[in-house]
């Protein structure tokens, strides 16, 4: 038996989660919700997160959601991956913030294209909501390649939970036709990204049939 | 000379920072910043937060941005305060998870009122954006009512950096129109919490003449 499950659902912020999970060395399940068919709304799925989002954690002592409590969790809990500087407030604040950025800014201002409708109803706005958002997500980038940014990682060297969240967020720039070539550094992170074997593994299993 | 410096504006979520470096025993310098004047968006503040937002907090180390990260910071730097469960992971992971939720949903959330003009140009769309937006705080609030709040204090009993965020949401409410009455335990919250001696010192250096 295995003491951690994922939920998630491919093309969400929940690969991060993944991500790292893989990443830690942690024995997991990672579970597919359908989101075509709703599965996140379903009764089975509210009482395990009552948001009906994903990614949720379930752990032998309750559920962990939102990224970055995920993502800390699985830092703290599998020191040996040394994902995050857990003995340094001032480095370890730094990555909270940017993961806290991230969460609170960047993901906002995307799902303002997929998913307009949380904050309008009138149709016209909808769309000009939809029109406007690559736009916003864009000045976010722009911020990141060039203030953000310390390279080979996000907080430098070494990796850290900031590295899977921007690689996720940054596969939903050419979904949304904005050209990741735009930001050189971020490119060139995404294409590390993807290489590694870990990161390639998580999304062949997201990818893979139902 | 002091460690800490807090860049605050009336009326923000930097309450939330504020409130809990009162609290946590630090010596601190709270600075405030004009936005009626836009001293965000001064180059003299840019330099110090590029994102032009307050809360920052400078230390001798760099400058912390985001609330979640400033609330962790904090916590971390003095532990004394008890300010969050620090040597309890999963603890610590609920606390993560309640504060992300409030910085990258309720507050979001909110900011369609006043800030609408960051996801649309349209005026009738921000005037759209900006009628709905009540109603989605009041959806956040109602799941934090019903699903989150433990009870005395968002976690249960301690107190944590859970508490200062909420009551900060909370001081919102009015402003956009909605009854604090309709979230019974909220309302408790925010009259424990005004009745803090901290809380109220805060709240009366952040509405003194400048």
């Amino acid at each position: 038996m295995t003491d951690l499950t994922l939920y998630y659902a491919p093309g969400t912020c929940a690969l991060a989660s993944h991500i790292a999970l893989e990443q830690s060395g942690a024995d997991y399940v990672a579970t597919r919700l359908d989101f075509r068919a709703n599965a996140q709304r379903e009764p089975d799925y509210l009482a395990i997160n009552p948001k009906g989002r994903v990614p949720a954690l379930v752990t032998p002592r309750g559920v962990v959601t939102e990224t970055p409590a995920i993502l800390t969790f699985i830092a703290q809990s599998f020191p040996a991956a040394k994902l995050a500087p857990l003995d340094d407030a001032f480095a370890f604040a730094e990555v909270q913030a940017f993961i806290g950025y991230l969460c609170s800014t960047v993901h906002p201002a995307r799902a303002h294209r997929v998913r307009g409708y949380r904050w309008a109803d009138d149709p016209a706005a909808i769309e000009e909501i939809k029109r406007k958002a690559p736009q916003v997500v864009g000045d976010c980038f722009d911020l990141i390649e060039t203030r953000m940014f310390a390279g080979p990682w996000v907080m430098g060297d070494p990796y850290s939970i900031c590295d899977p969240y921007l690689f996720t967020l940054s596969t939903w720039l050419a979904i949304d036709g904005l050209d990741i070539a735009r930001w050189p550094k971020v490119a060139d992170h995404y294409a590390r990204m993807s290489a590694d074997p870990a990161v390639a593994r998580v999304i062949a299993a997201e990818q893979a049939p139902a």
